[in-house]
């Protein structure tokens, strides 16, 4: 079986990922590729590496045809997404949807109202969705028509997480995510902030005390927690392209902590834990579907930190993504997915 | 008057930093540098920006003629720096020596003996010292003959920390210091591990839970508190030369924390405190002695974020260690400091 | 003597490396800055370094007194800069005026027309500019009222080769220029091509064949063989702030182009000529205002490879612009310049 | 079928390329590894990416079973290569070898000996071995027992100049290579001259005039072009991980020129001549194993600049190794090697 796959918004930095990773996916046959702004050119065009393999030509959202289409990613930047789903899915009622904007990602209207300032234009599909946060919710997205994919910033922190809270080792009210990206996050628009020359030779936080990002955070670590979660949650962006690096801060007994990890994760290919005390790098997880988690005690005893991290634009995002169609069609999980880190 | 200058240990980066510094001060003539492994060279040998400036040629520590010396930095390695410097006093007991290394920094011989393995081997001379962290020491460094010039690490996170605690607005039981290095902090030794192509492209902690830094924390902060402190402390490498960030997460009034730094620091020339909510970023250190510091809310009621941020080679070692020079010679304190930072 | 001193375009790159030098300048005072979309801010909400200086508010050109000004520095966009500098002189003849742009480089009024498409806008100063590449124009730009600061590509290729053709050392027809520049010297407007993610961890070449500044290559390299000289010229983007670094192939005889340059600029303070077969390194420039040039022989007899390194925002525009103003105003050459380079 | 494959020198950074390549190739189980200095470890020990994977653990050399092994790729220093080969291939004289070291590329004794200061160890394997540059001299690969994987720079300068040279349409006495390395070229040993802190923020050329690697070219390009051809070469280090790109100076029509090339490779999967007039970028290989050329008219009439770009651990070594290991072995040539560039 070889499925047909269609990507809305395949000229950013998420779309071309996808292409990447689906170039030498076994059962995948890439057949329509929307970019609005770029319809009509070849993708090599935008993307010059994928010059040396046959894509189809960009067209619009509107030129696509859905037809013979099986599995939908969508790209599309925050907003558009969610009417665009709403008519491909009225199009194709039996589509499978993968999004990897926002748009999906929160279950509860009213918050997705509070963070977003405007009530959401697709709610029964808001509802409807599955947060694709795949070692988690494997049940639930093995059945889903619309998968809401997770941001890089809250798989690299959920991960963890959840287990932790969920077995109760750690003290909900006292979690802190000192969190770290780097820049291919911000995606391919123009702006002074991420110019080469702004952000090489340095570092800084952004968005500090109150980034968008926690109600992810909140909703699913208060679902897994069965009590209400909010973590301190700082990011910093790395003048690095590829990389989320959380180091986490937690109260529990450390060993208690790495057992619960290693438990939960011994099975599963992408969410490798170290041995205890070990600290992960994000460069070998560089290119890569993988994450890869570390725990340390603290010297202050009842403490401990617990690392993750990841490749935004694969764990984080694209890979993920693959990672969830495999899940939705009844493939092995791995599959087209298997590349290590591309390191040194 | 112009004031006679040797550097034990000219040829790492803190020593090449204190010559890029002292070339440009108007009161300095630097007679005299040491380098034990490339005694006989010019310092343009080894670092070849020096070429357009006329500086001593190297010599070993036994060559170097201390006679004509008012100021000594020493910038030897851990080890070496303190039988040196014991020797270096004996023969000229009026010398005004920095010391750079982490030899001079704990007051305490027991601490001394507990962090290194070993006892001191100039105790005298250790419990002589004075800690030059400049803007809390500055009276005690004025008299002083012998100057333990404070870590990167610390400078970055003490200058904001010793006046919350000594305020107590903050909770000193959960104070967590995220800190991120550049890579010269770790010097001009060939080791694997900070090869370009091991560091670059990507970000990892190191020495996590109990870094020997740590020490340098709990001595002073526990001086300003009154009771003992001993934060929460994770160092990480930033793929960049220069910068300590530091994000500190603390428990208190988060208006009432910035309003005690902005009051004392109010009349700081070298430490800046943005306005509340603002955060720096380390380019904006880059190169000159400042530091900047923010505060920022957590959503969190009653937690903060404090941010802090210099040039490791300068506050955090050289520029510190010329403006403790200033100070201990009677000088303005910011004599030669004053360039701003090289941005971008 | 304090000279007042006032800046056209103060927000881009070139206009704060202009006061970062400033700063630091003993016979300087900022008295006004321009900035016309940025009017109204401090320079320090545009570039956070600059908060510890008290510097002017920026203002529109329209708003900007020139009255008390001594010295005018015009770092605005081609285009503006000559109709903004026409008034300027109209209101104050007797003004000096260093700019920054590439408007007043080309003295010949048809080449200017044929590479910007279109008549000067001001004519009569254009043929009365001097090019300000200061150690071959230094009497010229000692009388000048206007200088053309030149660009940095040219200065680091014009500075070596003017002295080699002008005695003939080498021959004029079969000159390469392989440059490679740092991202700065792009400016700091919002563009796709120069966004971290699109730079970083990678290399390659632009305009390739036929760039803009060959014009100026040529009529200097033209003035000073007294015969028309066009080198093939390269340039590529190297994934750093800032540099440009210039491999020259040229034909003749290796030691007697080494010997005319070293003569050449024996005594001049800010050009250093490394010894036979030395390799400059870019680094060992960053932030000065030094270039360093060396001479290797090719395995090819007859044929040599000359090597240029400067640092673009320095002696590639704002420190050869000071450089400059101390000439045209009689000062030491060197006055607020002698800072060494920031390395590591 | 699956091929047994040993790596002898798997420690080093082509030997950890070949085993991220090796691991998504459908037709080989890697079955020895060597690594003298690790032995005993496992190589995620070394390379912590490759802890998802089940490898053999590092043996020595002496203990490695060469039994059962199909084939083996050397990936050790200059030097050993020599007689560790020449011991393998007496104890199993069928094994298919792919030698990564300089050691079997130069096919003459006498130039060996010239350029190495010593006679090489195993002169009948020298001679016997071929030059393993797939796309000029694939014929010889299928039927060879030994092949010398030529090197980055020279692979990069070959793959464009061979057909120029062998088709007469570029002078032959005046060509300039200018060529720029990413820093894993330099391999794994701790360097003062390859510690981040002294790439990072600046260029630099290196072994100007009469590099080491100039041999292999000179051997290549006289052998297609039946006289003897030696350019000029410069190499140059980019502060990157990962890249060669060669800008390269020829004299003859640059519209011949572009034909030729692209006639030449127009059915060859791994070399990519772009359009005329066009210039690749590294970041558009990275991590693949392609090659992208182009060819630009230069402003003066008759000159031509041709630009190679490939990634130095893939086409630059182990892509190219596995590329011949697959024509030596009768697989299709770019089985396990379609994965596209990573990028961003």
């Amino acid at each position: 079986m070889t499925l047909s796959v269609a990507i809305y918004g395949a000229s950013g930095y998420t779309g071309a990922e996808l292409i990447r990773l689906l170039t030498v996916h076994p059962d995948v046959k890439i057949t329509a590729l929307s970019a609005e702004s770029n319809a009509g050119k070849a993708m090599a065009d935008v993307f010059p590496q994928f010059a040396a393999y046959d894509l189809p030509r960009l067209t619009t959202i509107a030129d696509l045809d859905l037809a013979p289409v099986d599995v939908l990613f969508c790209a599309l930047p925050h907003g558009t997404t969610q009417t665009s789903l709403k008519a491909a899915l009225e199009t194709r009622p039996d589509l499978k949807v993968v999004d990897l904007s926002a748009d999906f990602r929160l279950s509860d209207p009213a918050m997705y109202q509070h963070w977003y300032g405007h009530a959401h234009q697709a709610e029964a599909l808001q509802t409807e969705a599955v947060y694709g946060l795949t070692e988690i919710h494997r049940e639930a997205i093995a059945g889903a028509r619309l998968v809401g994919n997770p941001g890089c910033y809250t798989t690299t922190a959920l991960l963890p997480l959840i287990p932790l809270v969920g077995a109760g080792v750690i003290d909900t009210d006292n979690i802190v995510v000192d969190a770290k990206s780097g820049v291919t996050g911000a995606g391919r628009a123009a702006k002074v902030a991420t110019l080469f020359s702004e952000v090489a030779e340095g570092f800084h936080a952004y968005s500090v005390g109150n980034h968008r990002h926690t109600a992810e955070l909140d909703q699913e670590l208060s679902l897994a927690a069965g009590v209400s979660v909010a973590p301190t949650f700082t990011p910093h962006l790395i003048p690095i392209n590829r990389a989320i690096y959380a180091t986490i801060y937690v109260t529990g007994d450390p060993e208690a902590i790495h057992a619960t990890l290693a438990e939960r994760y011994a099975s599963e290919y992408f969410v490798n834990v170290l041995p205890f005390g070990e600290v992960p790098q994000s460069r070998h997880v560089r290119g890569s579907n993988f994450t890869r988690l570390g725990v340390v005690a603290d010297r202050r005893p009842g403490r401990a930190i617990v690392i993750s991290t990841l490749d935004n634009l694969v764990k984080g995002a694209s890979g993920q993504a693959v990672q969830n169609m495999n899940v939705m069609c009844g493939l092995d999980e791995t599959t087209g997915l298997k590349q290590l880190a591309l390191f040194p």
